[in-house]
């Protein structure tokens, strides 16, 4: 995957409506009409997103009758997720500096009591 | 991770400079100059890829003497990337799209088309 078409795919992803088509979209191909049902947004404006996720590779679309149906494409996601895997040992090594900082917290005197700030329902 | 967490990390993503930055951070942490060195760009417009990355999430800055000091923080990282699998048995999916495709295309010896079952709906 170029460079160019990384930024196209996570500058895609950056967006929560775009997001919440691609899940919609794992559901099954749906028509502008179906994808623009749960939003408060005209079918023009659900048009250009799926323009975006278009051109950024992560949607195919075809044409049934009269209707556009919208086809989830899950390799550009691939790449992507492949592209973060390089990073996965720098997340690892910050859960295991969380843990060593837990376990000193708790090792020094703290006794790990975790204070219930949170008062009693029951009456 | 909420929605706009998602989008900042995503929208910091998709810029090549800034994806840079981060590889150079894996090596360890920089100053804005060691981070500008690199690239054709001012040490302001580094500064500023810097404001969007540490927005998402994904530096820290520390004060060193007289320079700033930037650090990768992964786990936006491994956050995003947990959101993408949910569409790993899409991309697997496609996969064996395409095997069978490359199959049928082998074995019948450029008969070049592939049937597409597309439903009917009766009732």
């Amino acid at each position: 995957m170029t460079s160019d078409r990384l930024s196209l795919v996570f500058g895609a992803l950056a967006d929560p409506t775009r997001r919440a088509i691609l899940v919609r979209l794992t559901e099954g191909d749906a028509t502008v009409a179906e994808l623009a049902a749960p939003f408060v947004m005209s079918q023009p404006a659900i048009s250009r997103h799926l323009k975006v996720l278009e051109n950024a590779g992560l949607i195919s679309r075809t044409r049934r009758a009269t209707a556009r149906l919208s086809h989830l494409e899950a390799e550009p996601l691939r790449e992507v997720t492949t592209w973060l895997t390089r990073y996965q040992r720098f997340w690892d090594e910050s859960h295991e500096r969380l843990d060593e900082l837990l376990a000193a917290l708790q090792g020094k005197g703290g006794r790990g009591t975790v204070a219930r700030t949170e008062g009693d329902d029951h009456g």
